[in-house]
This record gives C-alpha cells, structure tokens and sequence, in this order.
C-alpha cells in the first residue's frame, strides 16, 4: 500500500510538522483587530510553495485577502478542495494565559498559543500531507485546490465576494473543511454540517455626554434601556422570542435524526470542561444533541455601558452597546431574520436601538449519503482503529454554505483536532500526537478520494 | 465693613487663588483606583499650614487618611465647621478629554481638571478665605474646623468610622458642606440636603470559563441571567420595582414644597446640558424638581461582559456584572434597602446573583428654618447682588448625614461652583470668575456666622 511510505515519512518528521505549526501560530492574525492579516497572508503562500504548491494571494475589494494553492496533475479525472482559515480569534483576556498566546510554548505535549488548534494546525497538517504525498510518491493522486481565508473569525464577511469573483476556480468533486478530528474518548468524527451566522451590533444613546448619575432621576439610562430591549429578544431559556424566528428551521431527517441517537456525547465531560452543573433548560440525552445540532441560538457575546474599572463611579452613562452572535440552522436567511430583528425592535417600542449587521452567513448540511462521508469514515477508522463518530451539524459556523451551495461541493469536516483544546478561550492548544494521526487521516482521504 | 479689605485682597490675589487650585489638581488623587490619595493629603495639609492652620492628617483603619485643619480664636464662642474631599472621580474616557486631565490647563477663564470643580476649586477657595481675614483682620472672626476626606467620590465608604474615632473634635454650631455657588443663570445658591447612597456590584457567574460561542445551545449566557436580573429591580420608567423600597420615604414638609415651587429650574438648558430631548417620562415643573430633589434611583453606572473590544468575538462569556448607585433620601436606610434589595433577587429567582455592597450613606436634610440658611442666603445677595435661590436637596450624594445627625451640625452647601462645569465627566472645568466670588461669599459667611 502506497500510503505506508507517506505515513512513515510522517513520523519521521513529526518534528517538521510542529514547527510548521509553531511557525504559523507565532505570526499573529487577529481579524477582529486587523492585526497581522497579510503577513500571515504571506507566511501560508510561502509555506504552501515551500511544500510544492502553486501559491497566489487574491485580493478581495475590503478585508485580507485569501490564499489560492494550486496541484494540477496532469490528466486527472478528480479534484479535491480544501478550506481553511489563517485568521484567529482575539486572544483577550490576556491576564488568563499561562504562557504568551503568540509565544506558541510546547509544554505536556501541546502548542499552546493563540489558533494554535483553530485553525492553524489544520494548515500545518495539510501542509505535511503535500509534503508527504509528494516526497514519497512524486506527485498526488488527483487535483488539489486550497482555499485559504483571513476573516472566518469574524463571520467570513467577503467570502461570498471570494465566490462569486474566484469561484470558478474552485470546482471539484468534494471538499473537506477546515476543522475536525477527535470527539471525547479521542474517537474521529466526521461532522457534516455547520450552523450560520449572523452577528450585530446593538447601540443605543440616551444622552448627549456621560452625565454625573445624580441625572439618572430625570434622565434615561441607555443602559436600563438596553436591558429592556434585549429582554424582549430571548425568553431567559434560549428560546428566541422573535416573532417568525423559527418559521424556516428545516426539521432533522429520518437518516439525520438516527445519526444523532448514535453520536456518542459524554455530558459529565461536556459539563466539567464548561465548568457548569447543569445544561440550559436541563437538556440531555438526544435532546442536547438536537440543540447543539440544530437549535437557532442569540448569544450575547459582549455586553458594556458606563464605568467598568475598579472600585465605584458614579456616572450616567450616555451610550450602551452589546454584541450578539445568532447562530442559524439551514434553512434561515440571516438578511431575513436581520429584518425580523429590526420590526422586533420597533414593534416593542425600541425603534431608537441602533443594529449594525457585522455578518451573515446562512448554515449549511452535506448530505449523510455523500460518497465524500464514506471516504472519510472509512479512512477514519483504518487511521485511528475506531469510530467515526457521524456528526450531523457542528454548533459552529462557518460559510461552509459558500462550498455546498454555490460551488456544490459535497463537504466534510475532518482534520486534526481535539477536544480541550479551548478554542476561543485563553490556553488555546493543540496536541501534537493528534496533529500527526490527523495529518495521516486526511492523507489517507486524499489518495482514496482520488480513487473513488 | 472690616470685609472690604478682605474682598480687596482676594481680588488683588486672584492669580494666587488659581495657583492654589492648579497645584491641587496636578496632584491626581483618584480614591476609585487608590492613585496619589496619600500624596494629595499632605498636599492639602501643607497648603493649610502655608494659610496659618495647624494641620493634621488622621488615619483610619483602611482608606485613605482625612485631613483636619483646625483654627483657634482664644475667648470665641462659635465655631464654623467645613468639610471637603480631596479625591476626584476617575478620569476615564480619556480620549474624551480637550487637555490632560491632571494638566489644569487654563482656557478661556476656566481651569481644565479632574477634580476642577469637584471639589478642589471649594478648597483652593476655603484657603484663601483663611488667608484673606488673617492677612487683612490678624485673626479670624470665630474657630475654624476643617475636614477633609479622601473618599467622598467612592461613596465615603470610612467615614462613619472618622466621626466615631474624631467626632469629639468636630464640634460647632454650623458647617459649610462641600459644594455649593452658582445655578444656571449665575444665581447664587444655597443647598440645604443631599441624597443618600448604595452603591452596589452585581455579578454572575454561570460558567467556569469563557466558552466557544457555539455552547450559547447547551449553557447558560451570564449576560442573559444578569440581564433577566436587573429587569426586575426598574420599570424603565425610574420607578424601582423592589418591594419596600419607598416605605421610608420622608414626604416634603409645606416649607420644602414652597422652596421648591420657588426655585428656579431651566429646563431647556438642562436638557440640552445632557443632550436629550425630553425629561424621563415626560417629568417637568414642580415634578421634575420633586425628581431632582427628593426621588429615590437606581442607576446603572456600569455594565460589564464578554469581548467589548474592536470586530466581533464570538464567545459565550463565563461572567457578567453590573455597578449600580441607589441615590437615597430621608429616610431611608441604606442596609434596610440592601437587604431589600438581597432578598427581591431571591424571592424573583435570582439567589445566585452575587452582591457586593460598596458604599452606603443614608441621606439628609438640614431644617429650611435653621439661623445658618439665613446667614447663607443673606450673604449670597450681598456678595452676588441677587438671589439666591434655596435648593431643598441636591439630586447628589454625600456623608452629610454624619455631620447633621450624628454631630448635629446644622449644614449649608455653598462654594464656588457653577453650571457647565462637566462634574464627573470629561473636560471638568472651574471658572475663574466665580472662584473668586465664591471666596468672597464664604469669607462673609464665616465674618456673619461669628456674630450672628
């Protein structure tokens, strides 16, 4: 079997791997802060050359631009496409890291460093996997497209731009995402889906300056005003009490619905790693799943008003903002809903509640019987000796819709993730024995989806 | 008239009167974030030293010290007693600042500082009212007790413990308070109550971390739960929904309710001071100054979760919080209502709400009859040529209650100050012109209260 070259190469130069990882994290790229995008930008194209790739960065009229790699083999019948994203969350609040969020440490067995596993391990995976391929066979077994974007952190707001200007050069006969690999028990999943986006801005003014809070007796408090607006967008159990919210939810499928009864979920886990004793509206068993599958959710995000330093000031504030993330399940129109929220605002009485759309992306679902999701969950269990967990939707977002949609691309979500790996929250981490099995894995999907 | 020479002097050394203010504000003394407390109570003695007080700074168990300043006349049977506070608010937003805030810029016949007329100007001025009668008359009129707290701005949180350890030595038979001089329309003015004060955090905790937002599904958002909280403490009208909270309202007496139909209020100028565009529910004439004089508040001076910074985060925060100042009046007691308050989260289901309580000053009122109004306001036309007016309460707070109940010490708030002068907001300022004639006013209020 060809593969056994390629996965002993990759052993033998797991370091390499690491230090491809190490590389990327060390170059910051925070979208929602503007910071470091083209050179990171720069640091893939660069790397994707390094490994045999053509490389070329596209520009997008706002916004960083998006990596293209390029492997033409000549007279191949098939083409894989890939995902990913250079950019990364914020790394506040700074004060809980243990080590510095760019210093990528390795400590235990991990990177520990700001996108360390989101998304940049993926990168440094696929990566190798070229690398691999190439170094022990000379060429790969069918086309290969990557796409690589700067702005999926803060909802992918030019992605749809990326497509309709660049999509024709993304054609294929599958794809696989930017995200994946191990469940709890360290299990591969192989994740079909992802939930959509839509993220605003709610401000609202009361007053003309901060005003000493003796006024609040003869002046509105936005923040009381704020309050009261947000109150009437969810009913303190998750439900969203937007009228028509739920109108378009497109029910589970009998084949998606058994998937989900047999995705294994330790709660006990889940809850210990959210530090919480129990779930929202005491969900469990097939009812969790459902929600993290498929349940609309309006969270808020970032919340400020007045003084929020230490000890006590008595201010009136003039201004109060929050920030919220909808999460959307096929098939809601986040321009749709956007509206409904605005009516919502004004039929309640808070007209004057200023909403700035910051993303909208709608959810997308890759079809259980895809032939991409065979290829994935053989390979999974052949690498890893157990599993694939089948997962019908991520609670995440991400404009996966964009592949599936527009570019009709089956997709599936697999790579070299795992849990505890903290995401989004200070000590972002990826451990580097599942970088290396993960790296194999989609290897392995690699040649498979070529003979396919 | 012994005072014309006093009156000369101070205008011949108007100059000296702005110095003694510049150097108190360029020493920041920010009692909310614990900066130069120490520094500026040695300031403030040595300033008093240089007029020909003796001085002294006092300790309290915790807190910054209070400086008492002290004036004996041998064979004087009246003693004058005045209180201040030589910290400020903090400065922040700065970027919201036209000059430095610790810079005291001088433009345009004002002095540009935090703590510029709250309440450094009424200290430069009190000095040089001292400075004035003993360089021009050898001696004062009557003894002098001068004290000066270091936390008025956090709610005098050791107060009560200063008049219990030094009550004994701030005996008198009246007391000029902290503030006072000009309303809107450069009417002199003299003050006769103040609010009260809780001052309270709010927290939530529903988490033991920050979490990907995607578990906004399956967890419960702090945000939400804090949100859900503070709805029920406010109707959004300014009514304060907590059960019991208006028992121990003190009514108006008829001489009150006559001062206050009596006082002048422009509502125009105050609404476009504030920048808005009407009064909370519509409040205006004798309804808005019951408001402003005698209405219990809930204000919320800060409101705190999540990722508040540039672009958009999307993360389910661990925890939420919110400062809140209560304004009282007689009678209310500020444990009763904390108590109040404790027991309304609980009975509405939100015992896991953490409160903290950060200050707590029951309000107060000095009698409208009392011979040191009189002595106020008859030196007021005199000084100024016209008014004053009597303000029943101002619509802000202080320890006044431990001068007027606990020492008995009849109180008036009068001074140098005046409309626009930005008081717990950017670009504080002190006019110049009315520092002086506020120096003046209480250099003919001790001469008159000596032999009244």
């Amino acid at each position: 079997m060809t593969l056994e070259a390629a996965f002993r190469y990759i052993d033998d130069r797991s370091e390499e791997i690491v230090e491809r990882l190490v590389r990327l994290c060390r170059q910051p790229s925070v979208s929602a802060q503007n910071l470091g995008l083209e050179e990171c930008a720069r640091l893939v194209q660069t790397m994707m050359e390094e490994v045999g790739l053509q490389a070329e960065i596209l520009p997008l009229t706002e916004g960083p631009p998006v990596v293209l790699g390029r492997y033409e083999r000549p007279g191949a019948q098939k083409t894989l496409v890939f995902y990913n994203h250079y950019d990364v969350q914020p790394p506040e609040p700074l004060e809980l890291w243990e080590s510095d969020p760019w210093a990528a440490e390795i400590r235990d067995g991990r990177v520990y460093a700001r996108g360390a596993a989101d998304n940049k391990a993926n990168i440094a995976s696929r990566l190798s996997v070229v690398d691999a391929l190439l170094k022990t066979q000379g060429e790969l077994p069918c086309n290969l497209i990557w796409v690589v974007e700067g702005e999926e952190e803060t909802g992918s707001p030019h992605f749809k731009e990326f497509i309709e200007r660049y999509g024709s050069r993304v054609r294929g006969q599958g794809a696989i995402w930017e995200f994946g690999g191990l469940d709890y028990g360290d299990v591969p999943a192989v994740t079909l889906g992802l939930k959509g986006m839509l993220y605003v801005e709610l401000s609202v003014k009361t007053l003309g300056r901060d005003a000493h809070s003796a006024n609040a007796a003869i002046a509105e408090n936005p923040a009381w005003r704020l309050i009261r607006a947000l109150s009437t967008i969810q009913d303190g159990l998750g439900n969203i009490t937007v009228e028509g919210w739920y109108d378009d939810v497109r029910p589970f499928t009998p084949e998606e619905l058994e998937a989900l009864e047999r995705e294994p979920l330790d709660e006990e886990q889940l809850r210990r790693d959210l530090g919480i004793s129990q779930f929202l509206r005491g969900l469990t068993g097939l009812e969790l799943k459902k929600a993290l599958a498929g349940a609309p959710t309006a969270n808020i995000a970032g919340l400020w008003s007045g003084y929020t330093g230490k000890g006590h000031k008595t201010v009136l504030p003039a201004e109060a903002h929050a920030k919220m993330d909808f999460r959307l399940v096929p098939d809601q129109d986040p321009k749709k809903l956007a509206q409904l929220l605005r009516e919502h605002l004004e039929k309640h009485g808070f007209g004057d509640v200023e909403l700035k759309i910051q993303a909208e992306t709608p959810a997308a679902r890759t079809p259980i019987t895809d032939p991409i999701v065979r290829v994935a969950a053989e390979t999974a269990r052949e690498v890893f000796g157990k599993g694939p967990n089948i997962h019908v939707s991520s609670a995440g977002s991400g404009p996966l819709y964009y592949f599936t949609n527009a570019l009709k691309l089956p997709t599936v979500a697999i790579g070299c993730n795992h849990p505890y790996s903290n995401t989004h929250a200070p000590n972002e981490n990826q451990r580097i024995d599942v970088l290396i099995q993960g790296t194999k894995w989609i290897a392995a999907v690699v040649e498979r989806f070529a003979s396919a």
